[in-house]
């Protein structure tokens, strides 16, 4: 299956034309986004917390501390909607109103478990850590028992989902082309700077060679 | 007032010494972002929705087309979350455990309604331009009849709000100090690119000088 199903729940109702079911699509924009902001009601009460996400397959993983809030919601079985966001720039157009926003966003529905067989767990923690920056995981301490149990991975079966996406210049009304405005987009990226040092590195530790391609290539 | 009540909805609950509930904190990260994320329930159904938003004084407002699900949920005057979040960078520890992330959220709490008086839903909208770019609206065409009917804008009341941020480098485990592997952060940033000029633009028209001071600010 390539698609998602489409449904009440997940169809795009505002400018359908940019939204999309492709799994191709909505896994694209999970997979370059750091944090995803999760949803879930409690006594029909709203909640939207953020957190670092992850995708393994047709699964999204979260993680956090055994104790937490979400976490205990998400082990109770409880319907959830993660919505993934990237902005890409700013659409100035010559009217008010048709100033917009590039944007790729996903909004996923489904529900999740906790992952409890050990090999799994330390695979999703593996997958987290790579996901900060590739080659991290073979490079630092792995968990011991304690930080082991202390942390909990919430896998998510992703049901439902869909994307949207909003790409190129200002669409104005013909009439106001030939307003005297200056028209385009402004482009927003996210943007890596020069790696600060911690105080008490030791100065005889070169800097790694994953890090600094990770940089360079973004 | 200048802190938020401290309720069981609002109460930071994870490390709660990176939570506020002071305002100046809450609607300065409020202040520096583009977009909120806005969680509603529709029969204990979340739902997460990615939409610009802009503040004035105590009330968050959000725009969309009048017959959005969203504006038309607001408008029963069902209960709302809204989060918004900055990635400041990738906390880099000598430990899978305590890598971690940089960053400013704020969550906010309340109901909404749709501004009906024209003037003030005017200078609603006058707000969202100035907020993607200061000195936008006073450049480009307003919005008509057609065009200001077909807008929607909600204000919504912030009842309850924390904020929560975490600075700073590592904070490793004492013993694991002494590990031979780089240690520090890798700062995140949101950053403007060269603006793309419309392919219809007239050559005639420069570069207007408020977004010249835009991007060479950012």
């Amino acid at each position: 299956m390539t698609q998602f199903e489409l449904t009440a729940k997940n169809r795009v109702q505002r400018v359908p034309k940019r939204g999309s079911y492709d799994k191709e699509t909505v896994y694209e924009i999970i997979d370059q986004a750091l944090i995803g902001h999760v949803g879930f009601s409690v006594d029909s009460d709203p909640y939207v917390i953020p957190t670092l996400i992850s995708r393994q397959a047709d699964r999204l993983l979260l993680h956090g501390s055994s104790t937490s809030r979400l976490m205990k919601h998400i082990q109770s079985g409880a319907p959830l909607c993660i919505a993934v966001t990237h902005v890409d720039g700013l659409v100035l157009a010559r009217s008010v109103f048709h100033h917009s926003i590039n944007y790729r966003s996903a909004v996923l529905f489904g529900t999740g478990e906790l992952i409890s067989n050990a090999d799994a767990k330390m695979e999703a923690l593996r997958l987290f850590t790579e996901r900060l920056v590739p080659g991290r995981w073979d490079d630092v301490r792995p968990p011991n028992e304690v930080e082991f149990k202390a942390t909990a991975v919430a896998a998510i079966e992703i049901d439902l989902a869909s994307a949207k996406v909003r790409v190129g210049p200002p669409g104005d009304d013909e009439e106001d082309y030939n307003l005297p405005v200056w028209a385009g987009v402004l482009p927003v990226r996210q943007q890596y700077d020069e790696a600060i040092p911690d105080d008490r590195l030791d100065p005889a530790i070169n800097f790694p060679q994953y890090l600094r391609e990770f940089i360079d290539s973004h």
